[in-house]
């Protein structure tokens, strides 16, 4: 295990080390051996200063002049980021995004194990999607338990989202991966993790409108 | 067409607004007719004066102390984040997360209309997925023209999506909304997106340590 060195980085660094987990892995594909602050700065943009200080919270040395060795560099990132262990989740809303996260695969590579997925809807409970159980929401709190379930994937819709993460958090998961548009309210030691991909869309859509217009073709 | 007061808009109020559509779309469902903002500040732990401010972007005025119209105010918000236009997109990589997106219905709710999936993967191109075609990324740039399409949705492994973005860029697409972890380089009229989901990931892991410790029980 760790030190808790991992505690106290800040959260931008915390965002920045899966790019540099991409360009390595990409390095490691290409066969080269080592990299230094200065080459990956190059590719990403990225102050060479400031990514020298946000890998120093990996326990990892550069060698002077050469860099990182590609292949340790990658697997200190993977490690660091949670991305080597395995997180059990269950889906709640195995609907339309729900059944699209059942399926996306290359969720396991980055430590998250999806055992199930749990609806309302009869025309899903008791069927299985991609490989996936999907039970009723009223077993949640029995079957999380039973399966040591850490997270809560929520992509219900949105005027069900504060009662399905009432549920979880009944059922004992320790975080929760929010998905839909609602601010979910939770207890202190319960982690909220929101990723609003609709969000997303708007400010783009808004940002495409500044650059030359809804209409205007380049 | 709105005036452009949208151009002013700060991000992280862009960012609210969809959170008080989630809400305002709960309560019209319910049948309620009128929200203040000290309600909705209530229910989304959002200061008032702030919900306020941001709703003044909009092109709708609340009543003293009856507040905004309901069906109105989901109207306005609903155009204002782009989410009534319609914003045609492809998709290039309709492997695991990519064929999970061409899944998601809900992405239609919210104005985006994916027509189409690239791929060079033989065993998908040809074939349909949920409904859409999935072509050879060769054809992208004809294909795109053809389509009229503005927005490119990049889902492919990391070590291909700076040549996929190129691609898309050359096919005159205005946006790119971008899974992959990787740093995206586009000309400056170009819009990018980043949705990383497996940082978000990264982030959620870093603070369930933080809250309790990898192995313990709550």
């Amino acid at each position: 295990m760790m030190e808790n060195s991992q505690d106290m980085i800040p959260e931008p660094a915390l965002r920045r080390l899966p790019w540099y987990l991409a360009y390595v892995s990409l390095l490691r594909e290409r066969r080269v051996e080592y990299v230094s602050s200065t080459q990956i700065s190059r590719e990403l943009k990225v102050d060479a200063s400031q990514i020298a200080k946000d890998l120093s919270f990996l326990d990892i040395k550069g060698k002077t002049r050469i860099g990182y060795e590609v292949i340790l560099l990658e697997h200190k990132l993977e490690e660091f980021l949670g991305f080597r262990r395995e997180h059990r989740a269950v889906i709640v809303g195995a609907g339309s995004l729900g059944g699209a996260l059942m399926q996306d695969s290359g969720l396991t590579r980055y430590g998250l194990d999806i055992v199930a997925g749990f609806d309302v809807d009869p025309a899903l409970v008791g069927a299985t999607r991609h490989g996936l159980p999907v039970f009723h929401v009223d077993t949640l709190a029995e079957r999380c338990k039973a399966m040591k379930v850490g997270i809560g994937i929520l992509t219900v819709p949105v005027e069900y989202a504060q009662d399905a993460a009432d549920r979880l958090i009944e059922a004992g998961v320790r975080a929760i991966w929010n998905f839909t548009p609602y601010r979910i309210c939770a207890p202190e030691g319960v982690v909220i993790s929101n990723t609003s991909i609709y969000a997303h869309l708007a400010v783009m859509y808004n940002r495409m409108e500044d650059k030359g217009g809804g209409k205007a073709d380049r």
